[in-house]
């Protein structure tokens, strides 16, 4: 049983963090912060909690969450660096599901992000909490940088094929779409039920800072650079991103190979899931769920390989494999309590 | 650990019942009926299960069904009534979630449902399946009658005022609405996403077969007759009912002692909750849980109360309280298997 | 030809007004002001006008105002009373699609509005919108108070009833629900699509401001104060309201001479569609659409009368009746650019 | 005015063709065939035309078609080649919106849709119905042969950068994904409410039947065979195509040059919309319109042009574009009834 604490609990990714938290036979929630809501029951806000939880938001306060064994931060970005070195130092286990410590390259996340980094030190320092690429890092990590939602679905998709050369790394194609929740709970005419619902639409085309995200991890694992066009689209829906990744076939693998290069690949992923050949992931079937559902295709038998990768952008693409690294951090079995079985419909 | 059989798997009750039944820590899930799908896996048909279970359906057989401690019947119609007598002459439990044992009126079932029943003997026997009705019975029942999910909604919703005699049983009104999938998965033009999405009407406004239902049951409870009118609508969006039932009120209660009559009757239920004064329950608040939601007002002060109850109609309208059937059958916790929480959003 | 300006273009009903007034034969739009986005052209704002128009925004002023024929508000609440005075000396007429001249009680008008009333003496000769009602009032008038969408819905539903002394007026009930645009466009999070979409609920079930005004209508056709319970719902999905209102039969009709009723009340109304016997109209019939379509019930044959009235809000709820107000008061067909079909689907 | 035929109206594209007609000034709908709904009013099935026209489904008869100026085609594929004929025969002109005519090459159009050819002589007569193409030959085309929704959007989308050799044609991507309403109005599971809404998913991976004639068409205008992935999805709403088109760029064009090269190529049609710069088109922004709107990227400033491209597939995709076509075989202007105006929100 650990001790854990959420900093910034009133978005979508904190209160999915919650959800799953609650239920986890291992944990128990000390602390939950939120400036706003001081003192006020966290189920005042979500009435889903009421028969789950009396915890109170509390104001942030370090000695507080330097009492918890891990700390979650799910907070705006730019946020999370101004506190996570304090409780780094006292020790503590920090997992942070926002954007402050992904990039290692200071001055490429300074761009994306508009700010200056106030703890480049601990960039280095930080492990990107993706279970399949980094398992056992993370395992004696301290501090975890949770990838982002748009990421995990690529980067899983490309792994084997980015892995094994399998790919043209000189003109990947990730054309991506995400429910809205990704945009998070904040006041705004764009993303109103009456602008959202009943459209779909691309956004960010000229560039998302999603793709420098993708480019580092998927370089590292290459071990040069790839060339990545990123674009994303909204989904009139809530939850979920498919991402439709196209790469040109370096080999003269068949699909039938193909599948079997991604069925071994991830074999012993607890959360990826190869699905049967010609099979299309629908969202629907990962929502609320830490899978990540994966379909490879050669369209018309021709030289682009397709992949399809669907996740839950709450649940595997932030407070899910947040809470699978810390299983992980902790040496409890990598599902424990992450087991829930998708709404059908 | 009990052994469960379920009849009929391929439609939405029965894949919810599998999505709880699946994670029941007490339940080993043995026999899975099917005939059109003989010999596939479940998760050919639904792939949120893949990683959850590789059972395949069976063609119906009385003597393997026999082999379970309970079986479910999560048919359509008219269908378990042939089947549920000769498990239950072999001592088996049964939990049906058709109606075929709701209306203990056999003229009156055959009058709504279209057909002759052909185990009257066995209505009499079988258990209404509302464990904040019948609680005690349903410990000792070997046959339950899992109610319908409107009738759920609105029993709940009224239960207090009725058997406190708080309301004039004259002129009730339920104005319900249900999400699409409790009309089922059936290939139907009138269900087409093209046909039901953003659009909202009242349908069966003739009369509904839920309404004998709820009023036999409310009848029970108030030891008279009462005089109930329904109409349900069909919501664009796939679960949740929201019944929102008017009546006058007999006495001169205000709204804090109406609040008080509702806290106090439901106090010790685990499944009903009574949200605080001024509350307006939304549907997702309970979706994917086994919760019902109620609140009460007395508009603009008048002689009219207004309860508000909402439900997931496959959980607590359906396949989650027919698990809290049997957990009560079988001695369990009540919640055992059913604390899923609300996804949000 | 008449040239017409439209004060406030940037909500939902004033967009709405321009998709009607840009197809309107006889309509030259001169004048569109917003302090807020002076300058910029309207297509900015609203992509779907791109091909319709290249008329911009300007701050309002009263000169260039009073040189329309008509100047229509579809501003907040508590906006138009400030400008009104000034036009109507200038003798432009006035449609107002804001509440500000819909209620003849000016104490109660402030009590729901929560302002202070500056043009009380206005109110008494602003004629109430509603042609189905007031139709030869409204060919002479200078100034329209055009109804709210929920009280469009329940007066011409109810109309019929109680004119002719058919219905009990102590214990009406109007359970109504609305999609999301009639909410406005305003940046708040309890309308953001994660927080509206797949989700249903009541709100102001303590009471709503379209009360009091259904009450004074009906109230005049009765020549009597009328008990009415009005409640309201959020639908997921935009556009569309759907009334359910129940009534005590005070007669003995039977549901063909209630039909019957509805036929013949209104049977020369261009936008009024009884629709036939057993019919349960879809708000997806009217979207878009200046129709109101009713059908009339008598659930299991008892001693309530139901009524369904489907309406868009955004059109004859609002912006539409608008035009149909305009229409009659410069002698033109009423229908003249009202004769858009639903989409389907 | 011109009398005119429509054969199979109980679909979707059918419905929408009907929505347009019977608004349009200079037709007069005179025949209206099904075999399954003869004798009934096609308001019947569609109450939304409750109060624009009464006429009647009657069986299919060719002296009554051949007594039309124009017959148009809203059947399944493969149903007009079997009617077709004998109206070329008898000099009616005839727009069909299936597919049986589109495909130059017999044996291709036999591959992809499983049956054998019967009017195989007419195919080279047809003029492929893109006005944007093919606009002289359809002014004097006795048979049009209505493009596919998803060939229309990407067609559009490619067609100046194929035109003026701006892209590689090795490698072209088009990521599409359509409505719900693309599927047709048929009764089947995959298409209900509970399967498609609040989902996001690929079909048709492996092959679609539009990717050939995208070729085709494409190829035509480059004056050589062009290699295009085609990779359709499906959208939990109902209308509405966005292509996200993805091409190497032969040259080193800047995206202000892409730009003009687009603004120039569509300044004088009346049916596509060149947005700003930077724009990123929604499907709202021509739901129920003609309109085909464009945005051309180059994400990063690398060497991928990306056209983003949206369409109504009932409307631009289909039965407005088979309108247009109709108003150039009469002579009348391009756009008369087809100004309707996207409905915001």
């Amino acid at each position: 049983m650990i001790k854990v604490g959420v900093v910034g609990a009133t978005g979508y990714t904190g209160i999915e963090l919650l959800r799953i938290l609650l239920l986890h036979p291992q944990v128990e929630l000390t602390v939950l912060t939120s400036r706003s809501e001081q003192g006020k029951p966290v189920s005042d806000l979500f009435p889903a909690l009421r028969e789950h939880t009396q915890i109170k938001f509390v104001v942030p306060d370090i000695d507080q969450l330097a009492a918890c064994d891990v700390v979650f931060f799910a907070t705006p970005h730019a946020v999370s660096m101004h506190t996570v070195p304090a409780l780094i130092e006292k020790g503590v286990k920090v997992i942070d599901l926002s954007a402050d410590f992904r990039l290692q390259d200071i001055a490429l996340w300074e761009q994306w992000y508009g700010e200056k980094h106030v703890a480049p030190e601990l960039v280095k320092q930080a492990v990107y909490g993706s279970p399949e690429i980094n398992r056992e890092q993370i395992k004696n990590a301290q501090l975890i940088a949770c990838p982002g939602c748009y990421p995990t679905s690529v980067q899983l998709g490309l792994m084997p094929l980015v892995k094994q050369e399998l790919i043209s790394l000189e003109d990947i194609i990730a054309n991506v779409a995400s429910g809205v929740s990704g945009a998070g709970k904040k006041a705004s005419v764009a993303l109103l039920h009456t602008e959202v619902s009943d459209s779909f639409k691309a956004y960010a085309a000229q560039g998302h800072r999603h793709a420098p995200e993708i480019r580092q991890n998927l370089g590292l694992l290459a071990g040069q650079e790839i060339d990545l066009t990123f674009v994303p689209h909204l989904l009139p829906m809530n939850r979920g991103i498919l991402a439709s990744i196209y790469a040109k076939l370096e080999s003269n693998l068949s699909v039938d190979e193909l599948q079997s290069v991604f069925e071994k690949a991830y074999k012993d992923e607890p959360f990826v899931d190869v699905m049967p050949q010609g099979s299309h992931p629908a969202t629907r079937s990962v929502k609320g769920s830490n899978m990540c559902r994966i379909a490879v295709h050669v369209p018309e038998g021709g030289n682009k390989v397709l992949v399809l990768s669907a996740i839950d952008n709450l649940v595997k693409g932030s407070s899910g494999q947040a809470v699978q690294c810390m299983n992980l951090m902790f040496g409890y079995a990598e599902n424990l309590g992450l087991n829930a079985v998708s709404l059908i419909p």
